[in-house]
């Protein structure tokens, strides 16, 4: 395993061909439009290149691939894009792959095994680093190249808000603009709600409780508020976030209820807070400010049970 | 009353002093941030500078003013920023004012009367005319001017996401971020609720209502609901967006009842509908996909007035 520059990933991608590039498990509007803008520019230098995923496309980034069709080739130059551990490549994806040439990341925590890797933790994106490798090999962008790269600048950083955002993201934002139709990816990733999605998130603002002093959020979705709004894992999406985001609150917790009698539980912090540490008294884990566990028992059990843990945990 | 350069427009504020800058009532980020740095930027050139603000400074925006103290002189040039009309000037802003010098503004449908206009409509803010003047002016930013040009811009772009942005929106915000604490603006503008905002946002989904086949969302706040919630203007701040954002609207509606039997009216588009030429209906103006309108009458009888107009103007 070799740790290399910027010019030599550049020189690597020049050098070679018939690559297979892979994303992570549940991707991402990063790995995806990494993925997808590394292969479209691959082809435009008349190279063949197919982007792995595993399962479906996520449909509100099926704009990503609508001039892309599979190419047929055997596979001689593996790259993971945006894969920050081994555990996060699918099955499917890693489908007679044995192992990966040139590991592409901005999580200064990769594990990925790979001959040779490039990770830059100061990248906002793993958007960001692809963006410089087209430059270093001269190609121009085009519609699939600049959507792919303003997508997943845009939402690693949730359009320019989070703390990871650098004025290089802006400037290579700047960049792409003009080539692709950043108003409707915009529209798709950050404005539009669904009706189902606002129904939810009143729904889940009605359910809000505060606890330890008002450091502790607590919300919950049950089957049956589910099942009278019609909604399914769609309108689930950032619903997470909700908690943590109100003023004074350093943990937000979002309790989902599944079948079987078991809740999924999803703790986001502030302020330092371990949300991992939190989540692995009930045998979950995560990042420090992200994580989960799933708990059984019914809603004001779990809940109390979480309740108590959180009250126990911001003393 | 004469168009001038932006040029023109650096000249005119190199040869003048004791500047008296006015802001819009209900001012927002873009007038504050805008008119904020201006003045900085003039007192870092020597001269005097203050900022009339109609009212109490919203709250959040305290952090724009933590290096300002009011300067005792006589204004001898007035200039008016991000002022898109005469009514938007407050009473208290005009006091012994009988003239503006020079008005700057990136609103396209500006009807201020001023000796100097300048009106830049592709400016997504008012402060990306201040960044280029201050340009022009060879001031070098420090925390107090950047951080007032980071507000103007991202406030009035909902952090990059609106249609108004541009390459050199995101080129500002670029050459502003190292001087200011841009993570800070983000989490007061973007990411923090307060609770009282949050009981806000869900009263005001309460009241939501669909016409003209979906096309059209109203929602509205009353003086009673502010009253019993015990919400301020600080906690209206953005609702506007709120009905635009649902899946299939084009014109969203948001009328805010204010003393005196007077609606305030905040009509958001999409897809092009002009909401401009829609609150002209009424008196009022603003962009082509923001603008708004007073409308004095009860609750019921503005908003019949607003529903029958948005279905006409829809169809």
């Amino acid at each position: 395993m070799r740790e290399i520059t910027l010019n030599e990933a550049a020189s690597l991608l020049a050098e070679h061909d018939n690559f297979k590039i892979l994303t992570h498990s549940y991707p991402d509007g990063d790995c995806l439009g990494s993925g997808y803008a590394l292969a479209f520019a691959l082809r435009r230098l008349g190279k063949k290149a197919n982007v792995a995923v595993d399962g479906k496309l996520p449909s509100k980034f099926t704009y990503l691939v609508k001039n892309y069709e599979e190419q047929d080739f055997v596979p001689q130059y593996i790259i993971s894009v945006d894969v920050a551990a081994p555990t996060l490549l699918g099955d499917s994806v890693m489908d007679g792959v044995d192992h990966i040439d040139l590991c592409i990341d901005h999580h200064g925590t990769n594990s990925i095994e790979a001959d040779n890797r490039y990770v830059d933790s100061t990248a906002a994106a793993a958007a960001e680093i692809i963006w410089q490798l087209l430059q270093l090999l001269h190609v121009e962008p085009d519609e699939d190249i600049a959507g792919g790269i303003y997508t997943g600048i845009s939402t690693d950083t949730g359009c320019f808000v989070y703390t990871n955002t650098t004025p290089r993201t802006h400037h290579i934002a700047a960049s792409v603009m003009p080539y692709c139709d950043w108003r409707e990816i915009n529209n798709i990733n950050f404005v539009i709600k669904t009706r189902a999605k606002v129904k939810m998130e009143r729904m889940i603002y009605k359910t809000m409780e505060f606890y330890a002093g008002g450091k502790c959020a607590v919300v919950y979705t049950t089957l049956a508020m589910c099942e009278a709004l019609g909604t399914g894992d769609d309108e689930m999406e950032g619903l997470a976030n909700i908690p943590r985001r109100i003023e004074g609150v350093k943990m937000g917790i979002t309790m989902r209820e599944k079948e079987g009698g078991v809740f999924k539980v999803s703790v986001r912090t502030n302020d330092g807070i371990d949300a991992s540490a939190f989540c692995q008294q009930f045998g979950g884990g995560g990042h420090p400010a992200a994580a989960g566990c799933s708990i059984e028992g019914d809603l004001g059990t779990v809940k109390k049970l979480l309740i108590d843990a959180a009250e126990e945990f911001l003393r």
